[in-house]
């Protein structure tokens, strides 16, 4: 078994790691464009904000020592040029001689990646203009550094954000413009929203909503023109608006590509020729939630995809599938976390799935114990059958593991019902006798069945709105438009509200104004309580 | 509708909550034996050794405010007598008046909970002498620990080692006593033995397998003379030596009992009496793991069983089903945290359940972000369909995630197989590319399709053990009777090995001896990896 793979990073490397456990006969080669191996891509932003200090750290392997441990032949610098498909070989160029050698395969897989995109802009050539993919983009970057004082960001996404965070903890002045209204698209706008008040808190200059037109030099220092017509001042920038996968090697080839120009593979991760397998940033896979492809650029399902790939040439039918994926992702900027999991409202939106939506507020572990934060939870699910369809929070801690805990129900293709029983460790400094998951489980099936009657914003006056928090509360935080009764006293003053007119009521988290809408509905109110309350709203 | 609930804290408060969500007509009744209701009795330990400062916190409701919120009749320091269940009335005592009442239902909730155990032993009157149940246990525990220097613990179950860690922090020498040869039974052995270890770091006197035969006063102090002869002094005694279920009065009315007295119910929470509810701990419930009915005195069960109690006295058939407990628990012992979910080897080797199980040493996070830390996880499953059945984790940080996502996987009834392509949240500061998870998946599936040759512990002398760590770990820590031969020179040595013995290969987690099993299969050798490596074993 002769097996090429190009690509030795992610989704290349854990293909050769699965295949030498599989095979101490095959003969391995990998064939990588850059100068090293398996690296840790998704650390370069934290090297260069200072929270990684050793580079060593990053190069989870050299080539020579990849090479000795899997008894692997490691080709860096070498790129891989054309594939041959009938005859089953492969032409690589040796980057620093041009030596090309035509090289034949029993199997090929494909790992190459994704590049990012570079906008074709004026200015954009300047010297100080970067990208950030390979340990040397960071290098570049590390070192430029040392002589600036201000940086544009360009693109809001998972990279953009972990960029701008990194950049400010190294006591750079920090611009990000995004072109869509929200930071993070995949995000749900609310949650989103939290994330720009983390950005702003550390004087980021966010501009949303707008883009790059131009960069010109300025001095040593650059000049960003922005479509509004803002103009802003970079000593640095950093290109973050997304990737592009590398695919021309398989559409020269003439393999099937995706609508955007991934490479598209079965669930065995073979591409349209059965010989060639791919994996990872520069292939789509099948959305395990609503069907049909998707690319998800991300460092678990490259590192699985490959893995899939070794049992698949290996074992044939008793590798394990690759189920698809799901989506999960996950970013921290400052102290805010936000995490998500399967589909989001945007895109539910945009594929016409019908589903129903909830958001509630609750304690990452039990109040009385010290250091609880509050988390901000959404769950989506169909209407049709209750199974879940994403879910979204954000907070500061504990964000993480209650979107682990509703990737794996979604894995389960489990319902809202299942979330409210789910048995999760429950000590006080861990969580609480209800957990975040079961409290949102409970809110989505009493929207479901009725006892939740949701409002999803404030609504505009003349309309009638009851606070119920506790009257301090309302003092310190008004809801315009709205009347405070705190809720013990609500069953007693029912004579304040009127009867004919549809009622809202609101309270900090969501969960109190549900109990007076309950209330209130039993006495013959159209009532309805504003979902994730002054927290979400205000 | 005129609803008793005996039991004001966990599942009678919940069941009284949602029952008035869902009906503001019916006439509910809180009949509470103590002063208190809907406290936070996890948190007593934490109070006493000053995590919680404010006693109030652990007051979540006082009678008068949840009479208020919840229009309820809440009747403090009043015990249930006994049930009629012809006439559908209950006798209640006034334990302060001594006035008894008899007081109409049409349903009655039985959350009575359980009562600490007092064993029947000679000095147990003694006035320093402690079991913690009730805020006013508490008070009493708190007040006398000022003229304490030393404490005995007697039971190492969860309370036990929660007030071990927290009489610690409060500067008091503790002494725990332990029946069983390992602390916290329901942990496999070896997890038990990390948490003993991190008992002993902090110098707390820990006697397992051993136990407290009587008191003795001695001055203000006293003399606990164990089983073995051993004499401790201790200022204070802690009783923990498990709970009973308060199951008179049902037992009294003739509902059905379980074998250890517990009240049986089915899925709705249904005594033997369909009129007749129970919840929380004096309660069995379906063990949905293994079958079969099963107590488990616990918090997040016991608020959920009392919801099901109101959704099915109020929607019937609606109601959602309490599906069963699996048994999920979390301890925090000093710097280590322990948590398991599901069934544990002694449990399966009790109940004669096939099963096979794997240990792995991952890291919570990117081992190149700072922080990270090893977590040492095992998983458990049945043979027959690659089902879990359960999991046990230990370590400093994301334990709680790790077993939060394998109890979901567990009520979704997830294989070994479902584990490796957990879609889990990734960035270098909260997960790896491939999680814990994901890992113990692979290594299970590897197990199980015959890749990964277990031995659970390293073979007595003589054998041929090959410790395949770099020869500076191999000289620091080494293995008895171990030959070093690192990892990349392995392929390069086979002529050192005998090919007629058996080969066990061990590494610092299990993983790299894994990978040197694999070299060795295949060529030709008997080759055997040792589970969880010099961490498990040593």
């Amino acid at each position: 078994m002769r097996l090429l793979i190009v690509g030795g990073v992610a989704g290349g490397a854990s293909a050769a790691a699965r295949a030498r456990r599989l095979s101490e006969s095959a003969q391995i080669t990998v064939i990588e464009r850059g100068p090293d191996v398996s690296f840790a891509n998704c650390g370069l932003p934290y090297f260069i904000g200072g929270d990684i200090t050793e580079r060593a750290d990053l190069a989870l392997q050299t080539p020579s020592s990849l090479s000795k441990l899997l008894n692997l032949e490691v080709l860096t610098n070498t790129e891989a040029i054309s594939i041959n498909r009938s005859d089953k070989t492969l032409l690589t160029k040796n980057l620093i001689s041009g030596e090309t050698t035509t090289r034949a395969y029993d199997k090929l897989v494909l790992a190459p990646g994704a590049s990012p995109m570079q906008p074709n802009l004026p200015g954009l050539d300047l010297p100080l203009v970067h990208t950030l993919r390979t340990l040397q983009d960071m290098d570049r970057i590390d070192q430029d550094l040392d002589n600036c004082q201000s940086a544009l960001v360009v693109g809001g996404g998972f990279i953009g954000l972990e960029m701008a965070e990194q950049l400010h903890h190294r006591g750079i002045k920090v611009s990000l413009v995004e072109f869509f209204p929200q930071v993070l698209p995949p995000l749900d706008a609310e949650f989103a929203k939290d994330l720009a008040t983390a950005l702003r808190e550390k004087d980021i200059d966010l501009h949303l909503g707008e883009s790059l037109v131009s960069l010109e030099a300025d001095g040593p220092s650059m000049k960003a023109h922005l479509k509004s017509g803002t103009q802003l001042d970079a000593d640095l920038v950093i290109l973050s608006v997304g990737v592009r996968p590398e695919s021309k090697l398989a559409r020269d080839a003439e393999l099937q590509l995706g609508e955007r120009g991934h490479i598209h593979v079965n669930e065995f991760q073979q591409t349209s020729d059965p010989d060639i397998y791919a994996a990872g940033d520069a292939v789509e896979t099948l959305d395990s939630i609503l069907g049909g492809h998707r690319p998800l650029p991300l460092g678990g399902p490259a590192n699985r995809q490959g893995r899939t790939v070794a049992d698949h040439i290996f074992r044939g039918d008793k590798a394990l599938p690759y189920p698809g994926s799901i989506g999960t992702a996950i970013v921290r900027v400052f102290d805010q976390v936000a995490a998500v999991t399967g589909a989001g409202e945007a895109e539910l939106k945009r594929r016409g799935v019908a589903y129903q939506a909830v958001t509630i507020n609750a304690s990452s572990h039990a109040d009385y114990y010290p250091g609880s934060e509050t988390i901000k939870l959404k769950l989506l699910w169909s209407p049709e059958d209750s199974r879940l369809l994403g879910a979204q929070a954000i907070g500061r801690d504990g964000v993480d593991k209650r979107i682990d805990v509703l990737a794996t129900a979604l894995r389960g293709r489990m319902t809202i019902d299942d979330l409210c029983h789910l048995e999760l460790c429950y000590a006080p400094p861990f969580g609480g006798a209800k957990d975040p998951v079961n409290l949102a489980g409970f809110a989505a099936c009493n929207l479901r069945d009725g006892f939740l009657r949701p409002s999803y914003a404030i609504p505009e006056s003349p309309a009638q709105i009851i606070d119920v928090r506790p009257t301090a509360k309302f003092q310190s935080q008004p809801v315009p438009g709205a009347k405070n009764i705190p809720l013990p006293e609500l069953r007693s003053r029912l004579n304040e509200i009127d009867q004919d007119q549809p009622v809202f009521t609101i309270c900090q988290m969501g969960k109190t104004s549900y109990f007076a809408a309950r209330i209130l509905q039993q006495n013959g109110f159209d009532a309805h309580s504003i979902i994730g309350g002054v927290n979400v709203n205000l």
